[in-house]
């Protein structure tokens, strides 16, 4: 199938894996919960309706290989992780918080 | 499971019905390829690379009927049928811009 699309536009392209790091719902929503700072697993899961602790596992994971999110572990007992965003990470805050904005005006 | 989730944010739960019309790669890919004006159905799908049909169907019909797409039908053998961006989808042009130079940014 993709062998007869030719003609491929460059811009989408790289559109495209950034929104493959992250688009979606979930990875958007957890940035922005961590934009009022750090927070444990839980947290963030409680912050967040619906969604479900594998997926969680899954979003945080890839944020932190891509360095959106920094994750800190804690040698207490039981140990402590934190998320946090990183520079890379908060410089989404304005786009994120502007997307936000244009789905107050038109879908509520 | 979701009973156990108590004390919910507000905040990201309207982010989250926000995202679930236009989050994901392909609905903001989509809006992307419109900004350059009205586009036939196959003219989207050449577009974006690996894209499927049916994936394609169903995320214009989603974002007409939340009015960020319009669809035109013209009588002509066979019929053509053309997308474009509502006033409220163009709204999101310097958004997903500013998206696509924070990746420009960081990932490249």
């Amino acid at each position: 199938m993709s062998d007869k699309k030719i003609k491929k536009l460059e811009e989408p392209c790289s559109l495209i894996e950034i929104l493959n790091i992250i688009g979606g719902k979930w990875s958007m929503s957890i940035i922005y919960v961590l934009f009022s700072g750090k927070k444990r697993f839980s947290e963030i899961e409680r912050s967040i309706p619906n969604i479900n602790t594998r997926m969680l596992v899954k979003e945080l994971k890839n944020m932190v290989e891509n360095e959106i999110v920094t994750r800190e572990v804690f040698a207490t007992v039981p140990p402590t992780v934190e998320y946090s965003l990183t520079p890379k990470g908060k410089k989404l805050e304005p786009i994120i918080n502007e997307l936000h904005k244009w789905g107050l005006e038109f879908i509520y």
